[in-house]
């Protein structure tokens, strides 16, 4: 049933007097409904992320083994979410939940997730009752974030009583076979039964969101818990598949527009001055300087476990692939990776939009350069029709958000727009088209969004007001002059870690 | 330079004569003649590895970073291979291997891979003398199919004397920024400098492969082992592309084909009866009895930690789907995935054919069902001339080699070949067809396929002889009755359990 306020403390626990033999045949049917929904689901191309949370020995196992019963294995996955790998552990806590989305057209079925991991790490006191609620906040953001985006996210959370779970444990514990399936954490959670019921009531009443409600599962029950998980998840694909039929998002859309961040007035692209020059003898010197420095700051950020993230964005032609290579020429590379990004592969398209970056975020201590980003989605699919108008409208909140995240985690996260104006940019064309090793550099792509100049430049001018943050600035980095261009940005970059190094000494 | 036999214990450090800027000219003119060939290398769809192993302190790190400079990231990626993970350790050793090597016409830098985490291995006791040498039979394999199937693998080691180890050691200690560089491994490598000699002079002696050899670098000299490292690269390369394009096999080709496996006699698909019938009442009585033992035994294969690796194969609609589920509804979904292998995906194809199925390898205890397998290769690959003859020619050996090491790692490996008659599959085909729900099942080329019944029939006979060992032996699965089938492979899947749990047992 629908969750409603304490719920679970106030839950009564029924029998249904149904004969066993009609369940049977109810179940079923309810699967045969199920298989039939997965052709739509696919041809729809409908994402369904299923996630099953609840006691220990509730019957997650047995309830996601009778979802699946008729799905064909080529349209789902089950993944068992266990604690945290170390690898993980260096990442942001959305991190490994965010590998696990479905594409579209496919079900994933989570075997707990989030909601078991926060609990646990609330209730052991890793996370203090301040940082409990901002990690409430990060997931109705992740949520909102995936149902805005086209996912369906079916919740569902399976109750038994006390009595039932003593029973059950006792069962497993009784035999060899069975024993590991009993974790010393099942024990805590049956001797804490009470303290429990009152933070799963708080949980989920705090995520319980009108685009992904909880529904509660008397799980008492083998086969009446059956039929409601497979009643809920198909009454969720059906309203779903209705909705995206008729257009109607799935999400929450207009809500998420309003939320205001701390902006940093940015200028408009026309009003940098580009006449910036740079001898090369002074170039050269300033180049060592700053590298030496940076070698040194590196081995101080890994030293630190500081994670480090550089967005370079700009007009083709800019600098930024010489720019970067001025910065990754002073690091360890074990310690670093360029990640290019073009045209997203079709598993990475078949998912949500921000799903690549998550992937290819730093460890802790470690720095990850974007040669490209994110915001290819308020510009290239933005002017390129690539997604639709409420998409991109909403990016602008979607990005501050994950850059908050990222900043929150402890995430040094700057931006960096590579400005040139358009006579620099046919000049280096020019030369590129002229230059036989260098031609390969130049595609019709690139004349072609030449040809669009205004409208990108609209388009960033509008993406810088918009995403400029305290926390994660933009930096205009004016390249008609390629020396000046690289030193300002190693001399910015090299000056935010000083200043990140110095407070988490002050901090220590 | 190239090993031969005791190099390293008899190495004479020297340093050259040749002028800083001379050396530093030398640099940039490798470094160039390398970011030219990296387009050759793109062009040409090489893919190349290149492994630096070496010394604690000798500079694996600066001297990838001289190797990647004159590289565009699009093309290489870094890997630092720490220890293995939890997860990794569930698998097989050569699994996290397997999984760094390049896309083709990319490269992959490894700093440090295989031979560092198998010596240490060996020092610490955990492998006993006779599974190092094991251990090192099974690297050569994985040198040599890699090879085979056409990768470059370049092998540095970079080497210094115990003086020199001592002086950088003490150097990285003194300051707190790169203490955490010097590792409590370091300090005990430098500690038994002498008995490291003679292991890592054992070990190159064993895989100095004439087709991927080693090459010691002297890193006493930053600059010159910069440009020894840079020169080994770029010859490697070249004479790489060269053997490439006058159609030369980079890898040992015949030998591989001669070695000899313990073969089980098998039928000619011709000889194989197939008038076997089942009841439905008789097929319901034992299907309940056979998953109510597997459902059993699949909780003792957890608890034993038996890595279970289930393949089918066999004509189309020859009812393998509905075999499979016979199995997994059986099963807990968190203990089993079933990996539905259609045509590679563009990332796969890329890659070693077996790459693919390395990834999706069972952790210990957990049960992967392949449903199509990677014996596609002397099949539909074969007979569509998706690969070479001499690619699917050798890939017997490579199967069996591939088996043979999933035994040895205790995994068990049953591959059922699921047979029907050409009267049967047009019967199957035609109701498909005619039914409006199973239309999505019957393409077209399933029809072609169909056609080419007697070249595939060869085809499978040829792979039935040559693969089907006494370790992993194939079992042909008579299904013009689904009923006889589904039972016939389930009692094979639990006979094959119990036998192993009871030798779990008794070993214990």
């Amino acid at each position: 049933m629908l969750y409603q306020p304490h719920l679970l403390k106030n839950f009564r626990f029924e029998k249904s007097d149904l004969p066993s033999d009609e369940k049977k045949q109810l179940i079923s049917q309810l699967s045969e409904r199920l298989g039939k929904l997965q052709l739509q689901v696919q041809k729809d191309k409908l994402p369904v992320l299923v996630l099953v949370e609840g006691w220990g020995t509730a019957g997650k196992g047995s309830r996601i083994a009778s979802m699946i019963r008729s799905l064909d294995p080529r349209f789902f996955e089950v993944i068992s979410v266990s604690s945290p790998s170390a690898e993980e552990l260096a990442k942001p806590f959305l991190y490994r939940h965010m590998k696990n989305i479905p594409e579209s057209g496919k079900f994933i079925f989570l075997d707990s997730g989030w909601m078991d991991e926060s609990i646990r790490a609330m209730q052991s006191g890793e996370l203090s009752e301040e940082e409990y609620a901002h990690r409430l906040e990060d997931i109705r953001i992740f949520e909102r974030q995936l149902c805005d985006n086209g996912y369906l996210l079916v919740k569902l959370f399976l109750h038994i009583s006390k009595k039932e779970q003593d029973k059950r444990i006792n069962d497993l514990l009784s035999h060899a076979d069975t024993r590991w399936r009993i974790s010393e954490h099942d024990l805590q959670q049956n001797r804490q039964y009470e303290q429990n019921i009152n933070d799963f009531d708080e949980y989920l009443q705090a995520t319980h969101l009108p685009y992904a409600p909880w529904q509660v599962i008397d799980s008492s029950h083998r086969k009446q818990s059956d039929i409601d998980c497979l009643t809920a998840l198909c009454s969720c694909i059906e309203a779903a598949l209705e909705q995206k039929q008729a257009g109607v998002p799935l999400g929450a859309q207009e809500n998420s527009a309003q939320k205001s961040f701390p902006l940093i007035k940015m200028p408009l692209l026309d009003e940098v001055a580009l006449n910036q020059e740079m001898s090369r003898k002074e170039y050269k010197k300033q180049l060592k300087f700053y590298q030496k420095k940076l070698r040194k700051l590196h081995n101080q950020i890994y030293r630190w476990k500081i994670p480090v993230i550089l967005a370079y964005e700009g007009w083709d032609a800019a600098g930024k692939g010489g720019n970067i290579k001025r910065i990754t020429s002073a690091l360890d590379p074990r310690g670093y990776k360029v990640i290019p990004v073009a045209a997203p592969k079709p598993y990475e398209l078949a998912r949500h939009y921000l799903w690549r970056f998550w992937q290819n975020l730093p460890k802790r201590g470690h720095i990850v350069i974007f040669d490209r980003t994110w915001y290819g989605r308020v510009m290239v699919e933005r002017l390129e029709g690539f997604c639709t108008e409420s998409d991109w409208k909403r990016a602008y909140t979607e990005m501050n958000e994950f850059e908050q995240q990222l900043t929150d985690w402890g995430a040094i996260v700057l931006k960096f727009w590579i400005q040139i104006d358009k006579d620099t940019q046919l000049k280096r064309f020019e030369e590129r088209q002229n230059t036989p090793e260098k031609q390969w550099k130049i595609t019709d792509e690139d004349w072609r969004n030449r040809e669009k100049w205004d409208e990108y430049e609209q388009a960033v001018n509008e993406m810088l007001q918009k995403t400029s943050t305290s926390y994660a600035p933009w930096h205009i980095i004016e390249s008609n002059c390629k020396y000046y261009a690289r030193i300002k940005a190693l001399r910015i970059l090299t000056e935010t870690l000083e200043n990140a190094i110095d407070q988490a000494q002050s901090r220590k």
